[in-house]
């Protein structure tokens, strides 16, 4: 290498790392609270009647899961916009129904990820670059539509939610103002959650802070009762919630000139993709990996499981979920087993990332922040990938969830990134 | 030592080993479970109208330390049998009152552990062995009677707890039937309680597990929401649901022949006592300690700080607490300020201890049981003394609490018990 190219490196790498800094500081520096719950079709900007959104990249009818196309049909059933399965794939095939990602409207959705019309979903604002953020409601366990498990059930889940369960919590969560999302995580952390699959924690203080306004203002204590237990009886209730306000991070985080810091991964049980902050809105695709570290529910195995699926990875985005593992030792089993693992998964994950987020300082590692800013840079150079925690639905039965472990972004996403980003900013390295 | 004398002492030390097998099974299989409330004068044995039980072994009106004669006095403030401060110091004068320790009525209580009359206690069975223990409700913060603060404002909390508080709960545990102890401090583990300074998870748990029915009794929201508060803000609110809990456990590990494990640890502010389950109801005693390593309010230190007082080490006796610090990394500036120090003390706490209790696994050790049933044997031999949170009360001035932080049970404890197990079996060693 020449002197003039070391030297023209040199700056390039300083440009980036500067940049890198303010995508790095926007996203600490963001404000979610939860402030409103209303009904997709009326805040979602883009939303209309006919419109279905999904988890992950774009994608395709054809080349969707079979999940995510159960839970399309699902919502669509939901909407009242056709009857039965049969109907909703002749509906699927005349293209009057658009699909739409999730992050292209400000949104997000655990697993399958879908939002229709008329479902209810949590606004969540930042104080501080004044974005907004949904997601539904998270709907718990058994056959619900996030897993892609429908049946009638299922729907009639989705009615109570809409229907009783949503105007109650609007009225709740109007009444209290507003509830910041970081305090409740940061609380969640000392508690043993990692803010991904364990939300056990989080999920309590949440409840801890909505209680008496549930059952002070003007519904009947009946109605006040199914409310709570709903929630009480989901310990993943607060997951949702997270996801917005790991979102709203990543949008604080976004289109910083130069800067490699990735502001989304994402995965649709296709395609697995990453948004780069300095690459707007461009989606670097590699297929959606299988669950190779996974724990599967008697009689399931990795041949039944689908590519890995869902918004959630914004979690880790943000540096909590697979990055904070280490402060939740009850998943270590999905590590392998011991502690040490899970502190081994924290401290890799601090050599491709660019800063500790003090505000959730991991307990047993001294209260060190967690490690946040993913710069595909260092993935790349370090060949280490992120590592997210996930869960397993069945590949075509309509089961539902079948698993839950941990799983890796592809090392694809990144090398593309970083090659768009080297033609994007016409740089020769 | 002749071959004889070798034998023996061999024979001596399988019959002692047999018999703390014994009495740390009986420990670990009770079942305490928190079934009812009522007053003190109607449920704990041997209370009368004049009677006030205190925290610690017995002790003399003359030997009390100030902030405990100071919660006596309250007592007797809110019992009606004295005006004010002066009137009580002439009244104890007069012996008309008798004191007693707690443990001496199966009770227990936090720092000056003061019980009265009309006091509300708390009603713990063990469906094991069928024991009942008591314990009042946790005040909170402030000027409060555990932390020997006697003001206006500390009989008004006294009278609201009797008179509103404890009524309401009485209500709701019956509803509820019993409220499973160790399941709820077996979560509090997993969320970052030690059980003893920290009970933060543990007292959402249990409000997690009251609130439904809270609010479905027959009272005005208005009361319901006077006790979810009052709950709600005290994060040290299961604290003496816990220490029932653990003086069940010992009672049951009690009178075993031939057993050197602790059966309590106590202080009075005075004194610090332990009892032994071979050895009956005795307390072998020493001065209590300051509290050497502790975090003082601003303006206070060492000097300003009473003895270490309270029957609240019955939760360290039962292998929580202290012991069980590895489990709260947020406890760790107690232990010096790292992590690592918090993990040390737990694994130097099974040096002196018989088993691990796989009930309380803690997270950070890959799920290790917390060391269970100190034996008196193993803390002289190792000279490593049990480890005890403990908070610090202004020693004369009337403060309360200004400090909190990690004491020692005194060495000379454990080497008079030992003393008097052999005086009392016979044995030459």
């Amino acid at each position: 290498m020449t002197d003039n190219k070391v030297t023209e490196n040199k700056y390039i790498a300083q440009q980036i790392n500067e940049a890198n800094k303010v995508a790095v500081e926007r996203l600490m520096s963001v404000q979610p609270i939860l402030t409103d719950v209303d009904t997709a079709l009326n805040v979602i900007p883009g939303m209309t009647p006919k419109t279905i959104l999904h988890s992950g990249p774009p994608i395709t009818w054809s080349r969707m899961c079979d999940p995510m196309k159960r839970a399309v049909k699902g919502a669509l059933i939901l909407e009242g916009l056709t009857k039965d399965n049969k109907s909703a794939e002749r509906l699927m095939k005349t293209k009057e129904i658009t699909l739409s990602a999730n992050h292209s409207h400000g949104s997000v959705g655990p697993m399958t990820g879908i939002i229709s019309a008329s479902m209810p979903v949590i606004v969540t604002k930042d104080l501080t670059y004044g974005n907004t953020s949904y997601s539904t409601f998270n709907e718990g366990g058994g056959k619900v539509l996030w897993f892609g498990a429908v049946e009638e059930e299922t729907i009639n889940k989705l009615l109570f939610i809409r229907d009783e369960f949503a105007p109650v919590m609007k009225k709740v969560i109007k009444r209290i103002g507003g509830i910041p999302i970081w305090s409740v995580l940061a609380q969640g952390i000392q508690m043993g959650d990692e803010c991904h699959n364990r939300h056990a924690a989080s999920t309590n203080i949440f409840l801890k802070n909505i209680v008496e306004t549930l059952f002070s203002i003007n519904i009947s204590k009946e109605k006040a009762f199914k409310v709570y237990k709903f929630i009480a009886g989901n310990s993943h209730f607060f997951l949702n919630i997270t996801m917005t306000a790991c979102k709203l991070a990543m949008v604080g985080a976004s289109d910083i000139k130069n800067s490699t810091i990735v502001t989304a991964m994402s995965r649709n049980g296709t395609d697995f993709g990453i948004r780069v902050s300095g690459l707007g809105d461009n989606w670097f695709i590699a297929p959606s990996p299988l669950l190779l570290d996974a724990l599967y529910n008697p009689g399931y195995g990795l041949d039944d499981g689908a590519p890995d699926i869902g918004d959630s990875s914004i979690i880790e985005t943000m540096g909590l979920g697979g990055f904070a593992i280490a402060a939740a030792p009850s998943m270590a089993s999905f590590a392998g087993g011991g502690f040490q693992e899970s502190v081994n998964i924290t401290k890799k994950m601090g050599q491709i990332t660019t800063t500790k987020n003090s505000k959730f300082g991991i307990p047993c590692l001294d209260f060190e922040g967690t490690p946040t800013g993913i710069d595909i840079r260092k993935v790349v150079e370090t060949e280490i990938l992120p590592s997210i925690n996930s869960a397993v639905i069945h590949k075509s039965s309509g089961a539902g969830q079948i698993g839950a472990g941990i799983v890796h972004a592809p090392y694809e996403c990144f090398t593309r990134a970083v090659m768009a980003f080297g033609k994007h900013y016409d740089l020769a390295a």
